[in-house]
Protein backbone atom coordinates (compact mmCIF):
# COMPACT_ATOMS: atom_id res chain seq x y z
CA UNK A 1 0.00 0.00 0.00
CA UNK A 2 1.20 3.49 -0.96
CA UNK A 3 1.29 6.18 1.72
CA UNK A 4 -1.70 8.23 1.35
CA UNK A 5 -1.86 12.05 1.53
CA UNK A 6 -4.84 14.85 1.16
CA UNK A 7 -4.23 18.49 0.13
CA UNK A 8 -5.75 21.65 1.90
CA UNK A 9 -5.79 25.04 -0.20
CA UNK A 10 -6.85 27.92 1.69
CA UNK A 11 -7.57 31.01 -0.68
CA UNK A 12 -10.90 32.90 -1.46
CA UNK A 13 -8.52 34.22 -4.26
CA UNK A 14 -8.51 30.60 -5.46
CA UNK A 15 -12.58 30.28 -5.44
CA UNK A 16 -13.30 33.86 -6.83
CA UNK A 17 -11.43 33.20 -10.04
CA UNK A 18 -8.72 36.07 -9.30
CA UNK A 19 -5.98 33.17 -9.16
CA UNK A 20 -5.22 29.69 -10.55
CA UNK A 21 -3.41 27.53 -7.96
CA UNK A 22 -0.53 26.21 -9.20
CA UNK A 23 0.76 24.62 -5.30
CA UNK A 24 -1.55 21.21 -5.98
CA UNK A 25 -1.02 20.27 -9.39
CA UNK A 26 2.79 21.02 -8.94
CA UNK A 27 2.35 18.62 -5.43
CA UNK A 28 0.81 16.16 -6.89
CA UNK A 29 3.14 15.63 -9.31
CA UNK A 30 5.98 15.42 -6.78
CA UNK A 31 4.37 13.54 -4.52
CA UNK A 32 3.55 10.27 -7.23
CA UNK A 33 7.35 10.79 -8.54
CA UNK A 34 8.13 9.76 -4.66
CA UNK A 35 5.65 7.20 -4.80
CA UNK A 36 2.55 9.01 -2.38
CA UNK A 37 -0.95 8.44 -3.81
CA UNK A 38 -2.99 11.29 -3.42
CA UNK A 39 -6.24 10.82 -2.26
CA UNK A 40 -7.93 14.20 -2.14
CA UNK A 41 -7.60 17.83 -2.73
CA UNK A 42 -9.88 20.35 -1.22
CA UNK A 43 -10.13 24.19 -1.97
CA UNK A 44 -11.77 26.29 1.03
CA UNK A 45 -12.30 29.50 2.20
CA UNK A 46 -10.00 31.59 4.64
CA UNK A 47 -12.49 31.01 7.42
CA UNK A 48 -11.26 29.07 10.67
CA UNK A 49 -14.18 26.44 10.74
CA UNK A 50 -13.74 25.59 7.76
CA UNK A 51 -10.25 25.36 7.90
CA UNK A 52 -10.80 23.36 11.18
CA UNK A 53 -13.16 20.75 10.05
CA UNK A 54 -11.29 19.66 6.34
CA UNK A 55 -7.33 19.24 8.54
CA UNK A 56 -9.28 17.38 11.11
CA UNK A 57 -10.67 15.15 8.42
CA UNK A 58 -8.00 14.59 6.28
CA UNK A 59 -5.40 14.17 9.19
CA UNK A 60 -7.56 11.26 10.51
CA UNK A 61 -8.23 9.68 6.87
CA UNK A 62 -4.30 10.34 5.62
CA UNK A 63 -0.84 9.75 6.61
CA UNK A 64 0.09 13.03 5.43
CA UNK A 65 -1.58 16.13 4.98
CA UNK A 66 -0.32 19.30 3.25
CA UNK A 67 -1.69 22.89 3.65
CA UNK A 68 -0.98 25.71 1.12
CA UNK A 69 -2.04 29.22 1.66
CA UNK A 70 -3.20 31.86 5.04
CA UNK A 71 -0.22 32.15 7.01
CA UNK A 72 0.59 35.61 6.21
CA UNK A 73 0.15 38.24 8.53
CA UNK A 74 -3.21 39.51 7.81
CA UNK A 75 -6.97 39.28 8.96
CA UNK A 76 -7.33 37.06 6.73
CA UNK A 77 -4.57 34.59 7.64
CA UNK A 78 -6.34 31.81 9.83
CA UNK A 79 -4.37 28.98 8.46
CA UNK A 80 -2.39 28.03 11.98
CA UNK A 81 -5.57 28.58 14.14
CA UNK A 82 -7.51 26.15 11.77
CA UNK A 83 -4.83 23.42 12.26
CA UNK A 84 -4.62 24.22 16.12
CA UNK A 85 -8.01 23.51 15.86
CA UNK A 86 -8.22 20.43 13.73
CA UNK A 87 -5.73 18.71 15.48
CA UNK A 88 -7.43 19.69 19.47
CA UNK A 89 -4.39 22.06 20.49
CA UNK A 90 -4.01 26.09 21.00
CA UNK A 91 -1.86 28.42 19.16
CA UNK A 92 1.47 29.48 20.99
CA UNK A 93 3.92 32.22 20.43
CA UNK A 94 7.18 30.14 19.68
CA UNK A 95 10.11 31.68 21.31
CA UNK A 96 12.97 30.60 18.78
CA UNK A 97 10.20 32.27 15.91
CA UNK A 98 10.15 35.18 17.51
CA UNK A 99 13.63 35.53 17.35
CA UNK A 100 14.15 34.70 13.96
CA UNK A 101 11.36 37.67 13.32
CA UNK A 102 13.51 40.23 15.20
CA UNK A 103 16.55 38.90 13.58
CA UNK A 104 14.40 39.46 9.80
CA UNK A 105 12.59 43.10 10.94
CA UNK A 106 14.77 44.45 13.28
CA UNK A 107 12.63 46.79 15.40
CA UNK A 108 9.71 47.14 13.69
CA UNK A 109 8.45 43.90 14.70
CA UNK A 110 4.98 44.93 15.06
CA UNK A 111 1.47 42.70 16.10
CA UNK A 112 0.82 41.56 12.86
CA UNK A 113 4.15 40.49 12.05
CA UNK A 114 4.61 38.29 15.27
CA UNK A 115 1.43 36.48 14.06
CA UNK A 116 4.03 34.58 11.85
CA UNK A 117 5.20 32.98 15.12
CA UNK A 118 2.24 31.33 16.09
CA UNK A 119 2.15 27.96 15.51
CA UNK A 120 -0.07 24.42 16.68
CA UNK A 121 1.47 23.63 19.97
CA UNK A 122 4.08 20.56 19.33
CA UNK A 123 4.84 21.57 16.03
CA UNK A 124 8.16 20.85 14.62
CA UNK A 125 10.05 23.35 12.05
CA UNK A 126 11.98 21.94 9.51
CA UNK A 127 14.92 24.60 8.06
CA UNK A 128 16.40 24.42 4.78
CA UNK A 129 19.21 26.07 2.58
CA UNK A 130 16.85 28.07 0.58
CA UNK A 131 14.81 28.81 3.31
CA UNK A 132 14.50 32.39 5.41
CA UNK A 133 11.68 30.72 7.50
CA UNK A 134 11.29 27.20 7.94
CA UNK A 135 8.78 25.01 7.37
CA UNK A 136 5.98 24.39 9.72
CA UNK A 137 4.80 20.69 10.71
CA UNK A 138 2.06 19.76 13.23
CA UNK A 139 1.67 16.24 13.74
CA UNK A 140 1.03 15.02 10.27
CA UNK A 141 0.38 18.06 8.53
CA UNK A 142 2.90 20.27 6.58
CA UNK A 143 1.82 23.62 6.74
CA UNK A 144 2.85 25.28 3.72
CA UNK A 145 2.61 29.19 2.69
CA UNK A 146 0.21 29.90 -0.91
CA UNK A 147 2.90 31.92 -2.68
CA UNK A 148 4.33 29.02 -5.11
CA UNK A 149 8.02 30.43 -5.54
CA UNK A 150 8.36 29.78 -1.12
CA UNK A 151 5.71 26.56 -1.58
CA UNK A 152 8.46 25.09 -3.82
CA UNK A 153 10.94 25.76 -1.08
CA UNK A 154 9.06 24.74 1.39
CA UNK A 155 8.47 21.38 -0.24
CA UNK A 156 11.86 21.00 -1.34
CA UNK A 157 13.80 21.38 2.21
CA UNK A 158 10.87 18.41 3.03
CA UNK A 159 10.58 16.29 0.32
CA UNK A 160 12.70 13.14 0.89
CA UNK A 161 11.45 12.38 4.26
CA UNK A 162 8.43 11.43 1.66
CA UNK A 163 10.17 9.16 -0.34
CA UNK A 164 8.08 5.49 -0.88
CA UNK A 165 7.93 2.46 -2.78
CA UNK A 166 7.93 3.94 -6.93
CA UNK A 167 4.63 3.23 -8.99
CA UNK A 168 5.21 1.55 -12.34
CA UNK A 169 2.95 3.50 -15.05
CA UNK A 170 2.61 1.98 -18.74
CA UNK A 171 0.70 4.24 -21.02
CA UNK A 172 -1.08 2.91 -23.96
CA UNK A 173 -2.27 5.09 -27.03
CA UNK A 174 -4.46 3.67 -29.66
CA UNK A 175 -6.85 4.71 -32.22
CA UNK A 176 -9.91 3.45 -31.40
CA UNK A 177 -13.23 5.21 -30.50
CA UNK A 178 -13.03 4.51 -26.41
CA UNK A 179 -16.39 2.86 -26.56
CA UNK A 180 -14.90 -0.24 -28.33
CA UNK A 181 -12.51 0.00 -26.03
CA UNK A 182 -14.34 -0.41 -23.18
CA UNK A 183 -14.93 -4.00 -24.08
CA UNK A 184 -11.31 -5.08 -23.74
CA UNK A 185 -10.62 -2.97 -20.60
CA UNK A 186 -13.25 -4.25 -18.99
CA UNK A 187 -12.36 -8.01 -19.79
CA UNK A 188 -8.60 -6.59 -18.85
CA UNK A 189 -9.80 -5.71 -15.06
CA UNK A 190 -11.32 -9.32 -14.92
CA UNK A 191 -8.01 -11.08 -15.30
CA UNK A 192 -5.92 -8.31 -13.50
CA UNK A 193 -8.21 -6.78 -11.22
CA UNK A 194 -5.41 -5.23 -8.70
CA UNK A 195 -4.33 -2.95 -11.58
CA UNK A 196 -4.71 0.75 -11.71
CA UNK A 197 -6.47 1.13 -14.89
CA UNK A 198 -7.13 4.60 -16.41
CA UNK A 199 -8.75 5.68 -20.08
CA UNK A 200 -8.48 8.88 -21.28
CA UNK A 201 -10.39 9.88 -24.39
CA UNK A 202 -9.20 12.93 -26.76
CA UNK A 203 -11.69 14.27 -29.23
CA UNK A 204 -9.77 17.31 -30.61
CA UNK A 205 -5.83 15.29 -31.04
CA UNK A 206 -5.16 14.28 -34.21
CA UNK A 207 -2.60 11.36 -33.02
CA UNK A 208 -4.61 8.93 -30.86
CA UNK A 209 -8.22 8.28 -29.98
CA UNK A 210 -7.70 7.14 -26.10
CA UNK A 211 -4.54 7.05 -23.70
CA UNK A 212 -4.73 4.03 -21.83
CA UNK A 213 -2.76 4.02 -18.50
CA UNK A 214 -1.69 0.30 -16.47
CA UNK A 215 -0.49 1.59 -13.08
CA UNK A 216 1.02 -0.84 -9.99
CA UNK A 217 3.49 -0.54 -7.41
CA UNK A 218 4.46 -3.86 -8.61
CA UNK A 219 6.56 -3.78 -12.17
CA UNK A 220 5.78 -7.18 -13.03
CA UNK A 221 1.91 -6.81 -12.46
CA UNK A 222 2.15 -3.93 -15.35
CA UNK A 223 4.29 -5.44 -17.53
CA UNK A 224 2.22 -8.20 -17.78
CA UNK A 225 -1.37 -6.59 -18.29
CA UNK A 226 0.62 -4.15 -20.15
CA UNK A 227 1.64 -7.42 -22.80
CA UNK A 228 -1.78 -9.20 -22.04
CA UNK A 229 -3.24 -5.65 -23.83
CA UNK A 230 -1.61 -5.59 -26.41
CA UNK A 231 -1.54 -8.81 -27.78
CA UNK A 232 -5.42 -8.43 -27.85
CA UNK A 233 -5.93 -5.05 -29.28
CA UNK A 234 -6.94 -5.45 -33.05
CA UNK A 235 -4.74 -4.93 -35.92
CA UNK A 236 -3.62 -1.23 -36.19
CA UNK A 237 -5.24 0.74 -33.59
CA UNK A 238 -1.91 0.77 -31.61
CA UNK A 239 -0.09 3.99 -32.11
CA UNK A 240 2.74 4.09 -29.54
CA UNK A 241 3.55 2.84 -25.93
CA UNK A 242 5.79 4.50 -22.97
CA UNK A 243 6.90 2.84 -19.50
CA UNK A 244 7.86 4.94 -16.96
CA UNK A 245 8.73 4.32 -13.05
CA UNK B 1 -27.31 36.22 0.00
CA UNK B 2 -24.70 35.21 -3.21
CA UNK B 3 -25.93 32.12 -4.59
CA UNK B 4 -23.70 29.40 -3.45
CA UNK B 5 -22.01 26.68 -5.65
CA UNK B 6 -19.33 23.73 -5.07
CA UNK B 7 -17.53 22.40 -7.19
CA UNK B 8 -16.57 18.10 -7.74
CA UNK B 9 -13.73 16.81 -10.08
CA UNK B 10 -13.65 13.49 -10.75
CA UNK B 11 -10.62 12.24 -11.73
CA UNK B 12 -7.52 10.03 -10.55
CA UNK B 13 -5.63 11.52 -13.72
CA UNK B 14 -5.37 15.00 -11.82
CA UNK B 15 -4.57 13.30 -8.07
CA UNK B 16 -2.07 11.47 -9.86
CA UNK B 17 -0.48 14.41 -11.32
CA UNK B 18 -1.09 13.28 -15.07
CA UNK B 19 -3.33 16.31 -16.01
CA UNK B 20 -3.50 19.82 -14.73
CA UNK B 21 -7.39 20.04 -14.00
CA UNK B 22 -8.64 23.38 -15.92
CA UNK B 23 -12.08 23.11 -15.51
CA UNK B 24 -12.58 24.67 -11.78
CA UNK B 25 -10.50 28.03 -12.66
CA UNK B 26 -12.53 28.16 -15.36
CA UNK B 27 -16.05 27.52 -13.59
CA UNK B 28 -15.09 29.75 -10.97
CA UNK B 29 -14.13 32.43 -13.02
CA UNK B 30 -17.44 32.80 -15.06
CA UNK B 31 -19.59 31.85 -11.95
CA UNK B 32 -17.58 34.81 -10.13
CA UNK B 33 -18.64 36.94 -13.13
CA UNK B 34 -22.22 35.66 -12.70
CA UNK B 35 -22.65 36.80 -9.57
CA UNK B 36 -22.44 33.19 -8.03
CA UNK B 37 -19.87 32.43 -4.76
CA UNK B 38 -17.86 29.26 -5.03
CA UNK B 39 -17.84 27.92 -1.69
CA UNK B 40 -15.68 24.69 -1.91
CA UNK B 41 -13.40 23.02 -4.68
CA UNK B 42 -12.81 19.08 -4.06
CA UNK B 43 -10.80 16.80 -6.47
CA UNK B 44 -11.15 12.76 -5.61
CA UNK B 45 -10.80 9.46 -7.54
CA UNK B 46 -12.89 7.83 -9.72
CA UNK B 47 -14.56 5.69 -6.64
CA UNK B 48 -18.66 5.68 -6.17
CA UNK B 49 -18.88 5.75 -2.45
CA UNK B 50 -16.36 8.66 -2.40
CA UNK B 51 -18.67 10.48 -5.13
CA UNK B 52 -21.89 9.53 -3.51
CA UNK B 53 -20.62 11.25 -0.09
CA UNK B 54 -19.00 14.86 -1.73
CA UNK B 55 -21.75 14.97 -3.73
CA UNK B 56 -24.62 14.41 -1.00
CA UNK B 57 -22.70 16.77 0.94
CA UNK B 58 -22.86 19.39 -1.40
CA UNK B 59 -25.86 19.26 -2.85
CA UNK B 60 -27.10 20.08 0.92
CA UNK B 61 -24.78 22.39 1.66
CA UNK B 62 -25.07 24.75 -1.38
CA UNK B 63 -27.36 25.77 -4.08
CA UNK B 64 -25.70 24.39 -7.22
CA UNK B 65 -23.13 21.61 -7.49
CA UNK B 66 -21.09 21.29 -10.45
CA UNK B 67 -19.55 18.11 -11.63
CA UNK B 68 -16.62 17.13 -13.71
CA UNK B 69 -15.63 14.04 -15.36
CA UNK B 70 -16.26 10.11 -15.22
CA UNK B 71 -19.40 10.45 -17.39
CA UNK B 72 -17.75 8.16 -20.26
CA UNK B 73 -18.40 4.31 -21.30
CA UNK B 74 -15.76 2.77 -19.70
CA UNK B 75 -15.31 1.04 -15.75
CA UNK B 76 -13.81 4.16 -14.62
CA UNK B 77 -16.59 6.07 -15.40
CA UNK B 78 -19.05 5.78 -12.23
CA UNK B 79 -20.29 9.73 -11.58
CA UNK B 80 -23.58 9.25 -12.83
CA UNK B 81 -24.13 6.28 -10.27
CA UNK B 82 -22.54 8.41 -7.56
CA UNK B 83 -24.88 11.43 -7.95
CA UNK B 84 -27.45 8.98 -8.23
CA UNK B 85 -26.40 7.25 -4.89
CA UNK B 86 -26.00 10.97 -3.38
CA UNK B 87 -29.44 12.21 -4.11
CA UNK B 88 -31.17 8.73 -2.99
CA UNK B 89 -32.57 7.53 -6.35
CA UNK B 90 -31.61 5.42 -9.49
CA UNK B 91 -29.87 5.09 -12.42
CA UNK B 92 -32.22 4.83 -15.05
CA UNK B 93 -31.84 3.92 -18.94
CA UNK B 94 -33.48 6.95 -20.72
CA UNK B 95 -34.98 5.90 -23.68
CA UNK B 96 -34.93 9.65 -25.25
CA UNK B 97 -30.64 9.40 -24.55
CA UNK B 98 -30.90 5.76 -26.37
CA UNK B 99 -32.67 7.06 -29.18
CA UNK B 100 -29.85 9.75 -29.77
CA UNK B 101 -26.98 7.33 -29.38
CA UNK B 102 -28.50 5.00 -31.67
CA UNK B 103 -28.59 7.79 -34.03
CA UNK B 104 -24.61 8.89 -33.36
CA UNK B 105 -23.62 5.45 -33.41
CA UNK B 106 -25.24 3.69 -36.09
CA UNK B 107 -25.21 0.18 -35.58
CA UNK B 108 -22.29 0.35 -33.29
CA UNK B 109 -24.01 0.80 -30.43
CA UNK B 110 -22.94 -2.04 -27.27
CA UNK B 111 -23.14 -1.68 -23.41
CA UNK B 112 -20.37 0.44 -23.18
CA UNK B 113 -21.73 3.02 -25.00
CA UNK B 114 -25.19 2.51 -23.59
CA UNK B 115 -23.55 3.54 -20.33
CA UNK B 116 -23.73 7.36 -21.53
CA UNK B 117 -28.24 6.86 -21.66
CA UNK B 118 -28.04 5.96 -17.74
CA UNK B 119 -28.65 8.90 -15.42
CA UNK B 120 -30.02 9.30 -11.89
CA UNK B 121 -34.01 9.18 -11.83
CA UNK B 122 -35.59 12.45 -12.45
CA UNK B 123 -32.68 13.84 -14.30
CA UNK B 124 -33.78 16.86 -17.20
CA UNK B 125 -31.42 17.26 -20.03
CA UNK B 126 -30.77 20.86 -21.35
CA UNK B 127 -29.97 21.13 -25.17
CA UNK B 128 -27.65 24.00 -26.80
CA UNK B 129 -26.85 25.29 -30.07
CA UNK B 130 -22.99 23.75 -29.73
CA UNK B 131 -24.04 19.93 -28.00
CA UNK B 132 -24.18 16.76 -29.82
CA UNK B 133 -25.31 14.99 -26.25
CA UNK B 134 -27.13 17.61 -23.61
CA UNK B 135 -26.36 18.45 -20.51
CA UNK B 136 -27.86 16.40 -17.53
CA UNK B 137 -29.09 18.24 -14.32
CA UNK B 138 -29.75 15.57 -11.72
CA UNK B 139 -31.95 18.48 -9.05
CA UNK B 140 -28.77 20.97 -8.04
CA UNK B 141 -26.31 19.22 -9.57
CA UNK B 142 -25.14 19.60 -13.25
CA UNK B 143 -22.86 17.08 -14.50
CA UNK B 144 -20.45 17.87 -16.57
CA UNK B 145 -17.82 15.57 -18.78
CA UNK B 146 -14.11 16.23 -17.50
CA UNK B 147 -12.56 17.06 -21.56
CA UNK B 148 -12.30 20.93 -21.48
CA UNK B 149 -13.53 21.53 -24.82
CA UNK B 150 -17.39 19.92 -23.73
CA UNK B 151 -17.01 21.30 -20.22
CA UNK B 152 -17.29 24.87 -21.51
CA UNK B 153 -19.94 24.35 -24.51
CA UNK B 154 -22.14 22.74 -21.63
CA UNK B 155 -21.79 24.97 -19.28
CA UNK B 156 -22.05 27.99 -21.69
CA UNK B 157 -25.35 26.13 -22.47
CA UNK B 158 -26.50 26.51 -18.92
CA UNK B 159 -24.96 29.97 -18.37
CA UNK B 160 -27.71 32.73 -18.01
CA UNK B 161 -30.07 30.76 -15.35
CA UNK B 162 -27.16 30.88 -13.01
CA UNK B 163 -27.26 34.81 -13.25
CA UNK B 164 -27.43 36.72 -9.94
CA UNK B 165 -26.75 40.20 -9.08
CA UNK B 166 -23.08 40.96 -9.53
CA UNK B 167 -19.91 41.04 -7.37
CA UNK B 168 -18.51 44.98 -7.03
CA UNK B 169 -14.68 44.84 -6.40
CA UNK B 170 -11.97 47.45 -5.94
CA UNK B 171 -8.54 46.19 -6.42
CA UNK B 172 -5.82 48.32 -4.18
CA UNK B 173 -1.90 47.54 -5.45
CA UNK B 174 0.41 49.29 -2.96
CA UNK B 175 4.47 49.23 -2.01
CA UNK B 176 4.58 48.80 0.93
CA UNK B 177 5.26 45.42 3.26
CA UNK B 178 2.46 43.54 4.40
CA UNK B 179 3.27 43.51 7.86
CA UNK B 180 2.86 47.16 8.08
CA UNK B 181 -0.23 47.43 5.89
CA UNK B 182 -2.18 45.00 8.47
CA UNK B 183 -2.51 47.13 10.89
CA UNK B 184 -4.42 49.27 8.09
CA UNK B 185 -6.53 46.67 6.84
CA UNK B 186 -7.53 45.39 11.09
CA UNK B 187 -8.69 48.97 11.41
CA UNK B 188 -10.58 49.06 8.04
CA UNK B 189 -12.63 46.02 8.79
CA UNK B 190 -13.85 47.40 12.42
CA UNK B 191 -15.27 50.27 10.35
CA UNK B 192 -16.78 48.09 7.58
CA UNK B 193 -17.08 44.74 9.01
CA UNK B 194 -19.27 43.37 6.26
CA UNK B 195 -16.67 44.11 3.80
CA UNK B 196 -15.15 41.22 1.65
CA UNK B 197 -11.42 42.39 2.08
CA UNK B 198 -8.46 40.54 0.80
CA UNK B 199 -4.51 40.81 1.15
CA UNK B 200 -2.30 39.19 -1.46
CA UNK B 201 1.35 39.56 -1.28
CA UNK B 202 3.92 39.60 -3.49
CA UNK B 203 7.79 38.58 -2.95
CA UNK B 204 8.62 38.39 -6.65
CA UNK B 205 7.12 41.41 -8.31
CA UNK B 206 9.00 44.53 -8.83
CA UNK B 207 5.56 46.49 -9.46
CA UNK B 208 3.79 46.31 -6.30
CA UNK B 209 4.08 44.24 -2.93
CA UNK B 210 0.49 43.77 -1.34
CA UNK B 211 -3.12 43.87 -3.97
CA UNK B 212 -5.82 44.40 -1.45
CA UNK B 213 -9.07 43.56 -2.73
CA UNK B 214 -12.28 45.63 -1.47
CA UNK B 215 -15.49 43.54 -2.01
CA UNK B 216 -19.33 43.26 -2.16
CA UNK B 217 -22.84 43.12 -4.05
CA UNK B 218 -23.07 46.42 -2.61
CA UNK B 219 -21.43 49.14 -5.03
CA UNK B 220 -21.39 51.95 -2.66
CA UNK B 221 -20.05 49.34 0.10
CA UNK B 222 -17.31 49.13 -1.78
CA UNK B 223 -16.89 52.46 -2.92
CA UNK B 224 -16.76 54.05 0.67
CA UNK B 225 -14.57 51.80 1.78
CA UNK B 226 -11.93 52.02 -1.10
CA UNK B 227 -12.18 56.05 -0.22
CA UNK B 228 -11.62 54.92 3.44
CA UNK B 229 -8.44 53.00 2.82
CA UNK B 230 -7.16 55.29 0.18
CA UNK B 231 -7.64 58.28 2.60
CA UNK B 232 -5.74 57.07 5.08
CA UNK B 233 -2.94 55.18 3.35
CA UNK B 234 0.68 56.45 4.23
CA UNK B 235 2.03 59.06 1.28
CA UNK B 236 3.67 57.53 -1.78
CA UNK B 237 2.97 53.75 -0.81
CA UNK B 238 0.09 53.99 -3.33
CA UNK B 239 0.75 52.17 -7.18
CA UNK B 240 -2.66 52.17 -8.69
CA UNK B 241 -6.38 51.42 -8.11
CA UNK B 242 -8.61 48.32 -10.54
CA UNK B 243 -12.76 48.84 -10.25
CA UNK B 244 -14.44 46.43 -12.04
CA UNK B 245 -17.97 45.00 -11.75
Amino acid sequence: MARMAGIVLIGNEILSGKIVDANASYLCRELRGLGVEVRKIVVIPDEVELIAAEVRAQARSFDLVFTSGGVGPTHDDVTMEGVARALGVSLFRDPHLVQMLEGLHKGRLNEARLKMAEVPEGSVFVAGEDLIFPAVVARNVYILPGVPEIFRRKFEALRERFRDAPFHLCSIFVNMAEGTLADHLNELLTRHPDLMLGSYPEFFNPEYKVKVTLESKDAERVARAADDLLARLPAGVLVRVERTG
